[in-house]
């Protein structure tokens, strides 16, 4: 599930750097608004990205896939990007964080579904390119959870029309964010039918299922854990893309990040304490095998003994005489099991 | 137990993102009083539940029920609310907190009880707006634990009437946190319980009332650490709806918050102590029944020797022709049987 | 051992409260002194308990058992104490804390001593009330660890009648952090029991000394860790209460109470550590008993089975007519036998 | 893996102190650079090592071996190290640290290395000496990660040449941490290796490379968390011999290590899950074994006993002259059997 | 190994408290020097071991032996102790701190040595009293780590004898420390030696001697981990005792003292994972027993029923009666012996 990518090593800060992507194109929309006007816009052509750049109108660009090159090289030029920047978007095994650079802010973080087909949480790395009047956003494949944003821009719906593009960020983020509840859902799910599993029926799978669960919450801790940073990083933000009025939002944000955290340590709680239920249940049916073996074999073995004894074939055994030595026999047998019975009953063992 | 419910996905906040919840109607009940006036009744009508709004009273409007829209709405208008403080009453999935907004100071907490039918703890949240001269209650259905109050108003019973908003909102915290005393009273009683079973007959079923136990306590945990932030907050607010005098009820609080934290993590320790007990317990159990295995087995394996030595055919056997070759045999087996059961002894297995 | 008391439910904080309190009568002492006078009464009639209040002398009443309501009233009255202080006196299930009420400082502690009779640590509340010359102590019954201080005051022995009451209150939460050392001491001889028992004889009794040793220091813990937080409160109080040649008597204290919550840690990390090789060690004991039944069986059954061979009743059995069939026989069965014990031997099983 | 080597006993810091390290001839080279000047040469004569020391150029002197003592009195010298600098950079068992002495500042860092012939993670101490216009590193021995900057260099490739000797530092810092990622790459594989024996063929080997592993990330552990505070102090270091500029540099490695802690963290995570796997796997193994035993035990040992009653030799035995009386009895044995092997089936013990 | 003291209860501080401490003399060495002068004399009486206190030079008392109080009194009132300071000096179960008086520092340490003779870890507690020109040390008993450091101000090797008292007291620090490295290579080579014998022959025995380790690791632990506070208060003093150039040395013994602390984490996170190995390797051995167990009885079981089933005595069983009956049978034995012995290997489990 995890494919943990190398970094290049000592090699200076490029572009060209990230020649191991897979060279499909990206795909660029520019979605460009105020309260009154309204584009939206699939761009072709490189040249075009920039257009929306001098105008005081908000101008989300969002790129889809990572490859094409001259299209970043363009985006860092017009919009002076650091090189450091660029070279954190292209590496899409970042942990979550945010760095003002004065004029601009930039965030990674990362973006998680679920495949229903393969019962997977899928990772996927946005980052976002935050100035006064734009936002740049950057996502590996097509595909995100923003299409309710693009909705609300398109219809005017709510405030978003109406505010700034600090505004559309918090949006965007709390898109995220609130995808997240969906993912702890599933986990809470597959929780569910574990423990179902582990109380009625235990194997060595059920373990192996309960160790990938832990395996998911350790990653999935690892992509929320520093949301919480980011997210206050953006409050603390001395810069002036975030304004004042904003803030509240932000506040509201940082709180459902606490409670996804919050959850996510709730829920490895559980796991482990659903590998001590395992443990004790493989235990338990150890000992009923052991008891079924041990009655079994304590009440027929001194049975075994008594019929060995009267198998001898010593001349003079006087009981062989007796005439009802057979029944004797068999009812000392009878007397001797009943007892046994008797005491594995009285130590509660079936 | 527990249901997660899943925050509406990057929809703006809104009314109506609760349409979820059941239609029942809202009981509004409003208490006004000072020192000298009381009034108290329960509201039909929307457009009285804000009649005191503008009195210099201390007025308390308690809402049970989230689903008169309409209400909210013009509460929201009349007291100037945040939708973001609407949506968050409407999420009844929130972590305890307050938030202050200048003009008013918003709380959500947990309010827990003990169904005695379904020996289960139930989770309620209880939000409170707290303005200058208002406090406005919203709880999930009827029936809490604040009737003492309510009587204690009535009656002008102690300092109540005589003192200002944040004197009531500190009793109503008060009742909600000594309520946790009473849950933390349950569980204690249920760890002993369970802790006499453990000692004379633990079963699968104990360990799975274990896990249920400190399942509960995970929960608990989860609604009473931010108390501690929410009732900080409240002491360390700056705005003016909080007054100096009562900052020494706050810290009292606070200690009684602190103390419930202290015990759910001290019944957490025991929790993980019992399941320390249950895995030596079950191995123990494994023991005794190996040592009846073993000791059958090790006794009675030698006589049916003995026994199938003397049931052979061999033809020439002196053994045999003795007179007295059977009871030998006899003396022989009871001999091996005796010196094993002494050698058992001397090893303490019985 | 422990019982948690419920505190009253939403009940204005007053002293009727406590009524769930058996109705003994309180024992109050006074003791007033300074360098050169001293003066010590038992108390009977309520209005003496304040004669001294307005005396420059040092003021120290004691109170054990807090039933006497009136007296609580007049000292409340005559020391303008803070109902929330009186509530908190009489609510004997406080975590150790200090408040600083301007002109007097209140401070509840745990005072612990060990029941030689049951084997049992203790658990008693004191209260103190600290003001500029005067201290109010409360116990829930007689008998503390206080009495050599007394006899150092009416003997005039070291610095104490020379000092003022803060020292006075140094020498008391003294007293109270020396006993723990007791306590830990009886604790280290416990474990010291308990490892040389887990070394011979473990049993299923030992595991629960364990469990029950944990649980004691659970409890100890609960004690001790709040009581850095009062010293230091004293510490860094800015009362006029305390003078500054006192601090350095508290750091002392302060000092003593890290070296009682490092040792509590460490106990509890060896009483951790004892649980482990108690398992380890059912497991290896479980591991003796299957040798013993593996040898037993493993040898015997091979040799039973020969013998039932020799058994059989086939007609032609060339064996059986063999003159010295009988002794080869048994030659073979004594030799598969060494053989098995060899095996064992070598496998270093006996 | 790993050796402690025990530092001087109460003996005055000096350079004599190192005489335990083999007397190999230290290997310097000099690469002194400016914007358009550029110089590399390998230093034979001791003298020759600080010629470029009042150059305005960025001098880097690398020196790998520590047993050149009067290179390293004349470097002391020349450059005016502290004899604390020049202990610490001998003794190379040091912790990851920064020392800010005004004139110059002194790094130590763990270059780690995996070896593929021994499979193992090989660990080398760097230091280094960063002063306004010169850099010197010292290395255990020969070989390090620094290449491709040395290339750099020499090409004049990137920012690097134009930039000051901070930014050397950075690339060299860079360097370091980006091998981090190579090693726990290799983990990551080990870690995958691992799961996979668990799964299929766990061991008493697979345990012990589980524990192998874990000591890995100790010590992985023990080199990688210090450098958060080396990296943060040169951040803050309010010497003027970092830039500014540099700043954002030393901002994107920091991030770089957190990623590295973040990975340890995770992997240690996992690897303690795979303990668990490995127990409940020994454990589900002997349930397997146990239920082999009981199912061979329990339906041979009521058969056996069948057989036995049958082969006693009393007088009278009714069943044993009946004509079919065999074949009932070898029918009896058949019902026997089928119904305990239907028993275990229900069972599904197989 | 770890003897509690208790502290007298609620008795005045005065040096009589340590009457328990046997009456042996103490023997009180005085070192005097500057740079020029250098004198050292054992003191036999009394009166002579102040005489050092008006000069200039640095005067060093080291006593051992904290018995003669005499001695104690007549430097308290010279040096002008605090009594808390003497108590603290005769109370040999302090915790390491450092106090700043003002005119001196008071320091407690633990000096670590290895008793080779009983494998075990002695503890002693050093007190030192530094004032501006004078050094008290303080030792339980003779013989100590500073001798070369006596050594060194003999022959006035090093900086020692031209630096003031609080370079003196670095280096007395810096030796204990360092002390701390032998230790912890002794429990380094301890830990191999036991994980040697945890893979080949692991024993309850061991078990034992994990815990052993585990408890020294707890009691060095608390005896380094407040080294790193006493470190850091004289680094932080504002006394003028403690010079500004002494800074980077103390600088310096702190980072050895984090070193130590690093080391002792690592080595109770491997000590941990020993715990693991044993409890795993007794599972292993359990398995292997019981296979041995079952491969025996699995085989001889059927063998032994189809002997017994021949050995009836039906009177009409034909199989007797064939010729080579006998021959078949034991073919069939061997039949069945061979397939489950195919059976088992097939199952690996030999």
């Amino acid at each position: 599930m995890i494919k943990r990518k190398r970094r290049r090593l000592g090699v200076a800060p490029k572009i060209a750097a990230s020649s191991g992507i897979s060279a499909k194109e990206s795909k660029v929309t520019i979605i460009d608004y105020n309260e009154k006007e309204f584009h939206e816009k699939e761009i072709k052509n490189i040249g075009e990205c920039c257009i929306f750049k001098d105008a005081p109108t908000v101008t989300w660009i969002n790129i889809d896939g990572l490859t094409q090159h001259e299209l970043l090289e363009k985006l860092t030029r017009d919009y002076g990007l650091h090189p450091l920047v660029v070279e954190d978007i292209l590496n899409t095994d970042q942990r979550p964080k945010m760095e003002d650079f004065g004029s601009y802010i930039y965030m990674v973080m990362k973006m998680l579904s679920y495949n229903q087909a393969e019962a997977e949480v899928e990772i996927e790395q946005v980052s976002m390119i935050l100035g006064n009047n734009f936002l740049i956003s950057f996502q590996e494949k097509e595909g995100d959870v923003f299409d309710s944003i693009r909705e609300r821009i398109r219809t005017a719906k709510g405030r978003i029309r109406k505010s700034g593009v600090d505004y559309l960020v918090y949006t965007l983020i709390d898109a995220v964010i609130d995808n997240y509840f969906l993912i702890l859902e599933k986990i809470g799910e597959k929780i569910e039918v574990l423990e179902e599993e582990l109380i009625n029926t235990p194997t060595q799978e059920t373990m192996r299922n309960i160790h990938s669960l832990k395996r998911e919450m350790i990653f999935l801790r690892k992509s929320v854990w520093p949301m919480r940073e980011l997210i206050n990083g953006l409050q603390k933000s001395e810069s002036s893309v975030i304004k004042k009025s904003t803030g509240i939002f932000l506040r509201d944000v940082y709180d459902h990040t606490i409670q996804v955290i919050d959850t996510v340590e709730s829920l490895r709680d559980m796991a482990s304490g659903m590998l001590d239920i395992y443990l004790s249940s493989i235990s338990n049916r150890m000992n009923e095998v052991m008891k079924v073996l041990t009655i079994f074999a304590a009440i027929f073995i001194p049975l075994t003994f008594i019929a060995g004894v009267y198998g001898m074939n010593f001349k003079f055994m006087p009981e062989l005489e007796w005439k009802y030595g057979y029944f004797v026999a068999l009812s000392l047998m009878a007397a001797v099991g009943i007892t046994l019975v008797l005491f594995f009953k009285r130590k509660k063992w079936f």
